[in-house]
């Protein structure tokens, strides 16, 4: 069944349309905006090839007029060179002000073009339309964009809203199994820190772990109530002084690992299932929630398949040195989200780097 | 006389402080507002020398954590490459996100200073200490930040409001002459668009070409006036979709200038003071207004020792094809702001090609 999830953000609302099958009708909703005439679509090759064709189609029969331009898939490419190069097209095909941006990729063609969008002639129009689990959950929801610089992962960027996100839960068809299991580590995050109805029935649930097994009801529930739970959030808080930090639950320690394995083991998702499983034995050792809590949350991200421990390789004084150069340090505090129990968290900058270190020790024990 | 000018926009809002000989008292301001601990200033050599020392003295004081980075003047490091060495800095001095970047410096260091706050981290604070009368009246109220596109001024930035903005008028004694008449086209600009009675001020003073001549309370009542009819506008319009855009008056023509000048032979408000008197022209010959007015915007242009003619060598057709890609194309046309009479001015794209050649034409005769 198709839904609309209003981000409520004064000026800067949104729509985000769950619409199954229906990526052929993106140019009759655009059409309903105030958007001027022209719109590029910054892609990758490969989601192009498997849907340029018809997102073009429909834009046409709408009246656009449409430009593209192509990216390399990778977060290698997620740079200031690759936004330099969206300039230049912007520039070739006059791309003015009341243009737009549409993105049609996963989350780092999502992250990009709204930094595009958000910094070219000072923010033009941005439309998403995210191809993978991960930005249809995540990515697409709440505004933050950018790119990574050479020491770390989005230290550039802006916090910029889409005019309307389109979500076509069929074009995950497409989707490599990896990225499918990593966009449902945030499905389960959204679970712990809001949602203890989402959790349970994922828990009730078989067939987690691909787009083939996965039940289309579930599917569609889970984009519906992880969507919600974001727009919930980010309503409150679009730029992140205070409740918006939850979202970031599981990211502290899952971008330490990321980066410590230089992005090469671990895709984001994954990263942060790890984060998970950690931050969940910090709250234990720290008596904010149960072992059995932690249980359950190990194995519900086990049955869909992520990995649930830190690589043994890697160095407790690293990951503590990688935290402090975290974007969330504030003061030098490294700030925490700790599960109070399933659908609730708390932020706290205190917790010590012997716990830190403890906990990770038990964890590699 | 100390003037504070509220600048109104929401939960952007934010004070201008024209403080005259109170540099020092930097810290004392930027200690009420809630700013983290740590401030970044961005500056130039040559301004850094005149008020660094004061400016890191002052916030040293009132208990910040100062470092520094300088970027070579001129209009030509204002680009990506200067904003990726800016990040570069961010990065080693751990700049947070309750970290504060402070531009010292004029509107090439404000603009830089500002986008560079405006991405880092998807933004942080930001304050502008104006050391040019051009920053001063202009760059630094309004929130417009950026840097220039080879093939363009300006194209690449963000609107991005800072949270404190402080005007030493004394500070003027080291710009060069020929950068405080600059600043004084975009004063005449205020009286054209927006308050005759300043403009009628300037007509009755005298020695209005440098600091070191200019009466002290009048120069007092230029930047309060000018920070005043700007603040005004743009609490009504922050993202210019609409009545912002006349404070692009004489900017059209004048980037076009500039820019088939390669930027060499004129500075911006040379640029900014040969353009009012081609749109004055235009709206002549659109009998908007006339002839007597025109006069009097182009007597005061030249008393403040500003050029009033366009290069003749320009080529109408290059003026032309400039003006098509420029950022205030709306659909293909080129918007023009029009003067009704002194203090009013009209928002238009009704300007033909011929109607501009024919004026050009008639102002190289």
């Amino acid at each position: 069944m198709d839904a609309t999830i209003r981000v409520e953000l004064g000026e800067n609302s949104y729509d985000i349309a769950i619409a199954k099958g229906k990526l052929a009708q993106i140019g009759q909703h655009l059409s309903r905006l105030k958007l001027g005439q022209k719109i590029l679509i910054i892609s990758n090759p490969e989601i192009f090839g498997h849907y340029g064709d018809t997102v073009i189609g429909s834009l046409h029969t709408a009246g656009f007029e449409v430009c593209t331009h192509l990216i390399p898939a990778g977060e290698q490419y997620k740079n200031l060179a690759s936004i330099q190069k969206i300039y230049d097209t912007a520039l070739d095909h006059r791309i003015e002000r009341s243009s737009t941006m549409l993105a049609l990729g996963g989350g780092v063609i999502g992250d990009m073009t709204g930094f595009a969008a958000a910094s070219w002639l000072r923010g033009i129009n941005f439309v998403q339309v995210p191809t993978s689990l991960l930005a249809m959950v995540d990515a697409s929801v709440g505004g933050k964009t950018g790119v990574n610089h050479p020491q770390g992962k989005n230290l550039i960027g802006a916090f910029y809203q889409p005019k309307f996100v389109m979500i076509d839960p069929t074009v995950l068809a497409t989707l490599p199994v990896r990225e499918f299991r990593a966009g449902m580590a945030e499905v389960i995050k959204y679970g712990v820190i809001w949602d203890h109805n989402l959790f349970e029935q994922l828990e009730a649930a078989d067939h987690l772990d691909s787009y083939d097994t996965m039940n289309g009801d579930l599917l569609d529930l889970i984009l519906e109530r992880s969507c919600q739970a974001k727009a919930d959030v980010v309503s409150q808080d679009e730029r992140e002084s205070g409740i918006r930090a939850i979202l970031n639950y599981g990211h502290t320690l899952g971008h330490a690992v990321e980066s410590l394995t230089n992005y090469k083991q671990f895709v984001h998702g994954e990263g942060v299932a790890i984060g998970m499983v950690l931050a969940g034995a910090i709250a234990e050792s720290m008596s904010l929630w149960t072992s059995a809590e932690g249980d359950r949350q190990a194995e519900l991200i086990q049955k869909v398949g992520l990995p649930t421990e830190c690589p043994p390789e890697l160095q407790t004084r690293d990951i503590l040195r990688t935290l402090q150069s975290d974007k969330k340090v504030r003061a030098g505090k490294v700030r925490f989200i700790l599960p109070t129990k399933i659908g609730e968290v708390m932020i706290t900058d205190q917790v010590s780097a012997e716990l830190i270190t403890d906990v990770l020790a038990a964890a590699a024990a």
